[in-house]
């Protein structure tokens, strides 16, 4: 663990889309999931970024959603990650929950404890993990 | 409840303005208060989203600063939705603060028990919730 | 303290370059430390920002990942502050870090506390808070 962000996915970069002002970086794990960042130009040239990279998508825990696959609504976020609830760990305001991620990553959430109850989250039930390309930060190794 | 987000606004699109590479779409909620989001022009589409389609907004509890009307300061964040503090609910390190909005809507923010501490906050205080459009996620039911 | 957020840096504007839809505010603080915040030209206007002006940086605890400066890894973020942990104080899921900036501020960051241990933080540890400039907000006494 090089970084508190407790989702810190080793990856390559296998796309780099260039926008108007920022860069659209896709990242894809050993697993095969696939993250999207976006950042600015300047980020991608500073970190000499090019397609085969590895690099390193950080996703702090409280910037996750969780969702259930069949809540049957689609979303303006580019990650959307399927996985099933490893663990649920409850404190007096939050609770934290590890998804396995069907590549086979471990994502953690920080959700509130009463949304936690109301989407009745325990081990083994489906979600899908939801964060936007514009809160993922990306590194890389010296 | 549809997701772990415990902010979950259901509005209808009243304004999309279309930038160089974002679009901003405001949602008015039924009560009458306002979320404005910023999204990709792709999301946009992806989403069907044209004046008066039914979304919702999605803004996890962390994302949100709480002020009070008094504080005496100007925000560069578009959302700046007016309350009153509902409840309180304080963990040992974080603390859950629901507020009333103007519109009947409650809205959720997790700040740290040293914050809710230092501005006071218990039931019937009037306060400012706070964050940025860029924060916002839409979500529209498929 | 005017508002949640448990980071509200005062400092004065030391730069703003315009980019295609946002600008870049430099505030500069007391202490020399430099936070860099990305707003939209509207809101840059709305503030009245100019160079020289006195404006706050605020950013929430949850926005914040630690690393140690000897982590070997470069980021795509533009804020980077060095510094020293004061204090870590432990919750059941998450963990509230305090940390000595070289310019004399404290920055507070939140944490899972499985991050907190694995990063081994204690006081006296050296530490680099990292968030993007997307997520500050600035604000201004009206």
């Amino acid at each position: 663990m090089l970084t508190s962000a407790r989702n810190e996915f080793a990856g390559k970069v296998t796309a780099i889309l260039p926008g108007a002002v920022n860069d659209e970086v896709e990242l894809t794990l050993a697993g095969g999931d696939r993250i999207v960042a976006v950042i600015t130009r300047e980020s991608t040239k500073y970190l000499d970024l090019n397609i085969g990279s590895e690099a390193l998508a950080l996703v702090k825990a409280p910037w996750v959603i969780l969702s259930t696959p069949d809540a049957g609504i689609k979303f303006s976020t580019r990650n959307r990650l399927e996985g099933t609830v490893k663990t649920v760990k409850s404190g007096a305001v939050n609770t934290e929950v590890e998804v396995s991620l069907k590549g086979g990553e471990t994502l953690a959430a920080i959700i509130t404890q009463e949304s936690a109850q109301a989407l009745g989250l325990a081990a083994g039930k489906p979600v899908v993990a939801i964060f936007k390309a514009s809160h993922v930060i990306v590194g890389v190794k010296a």
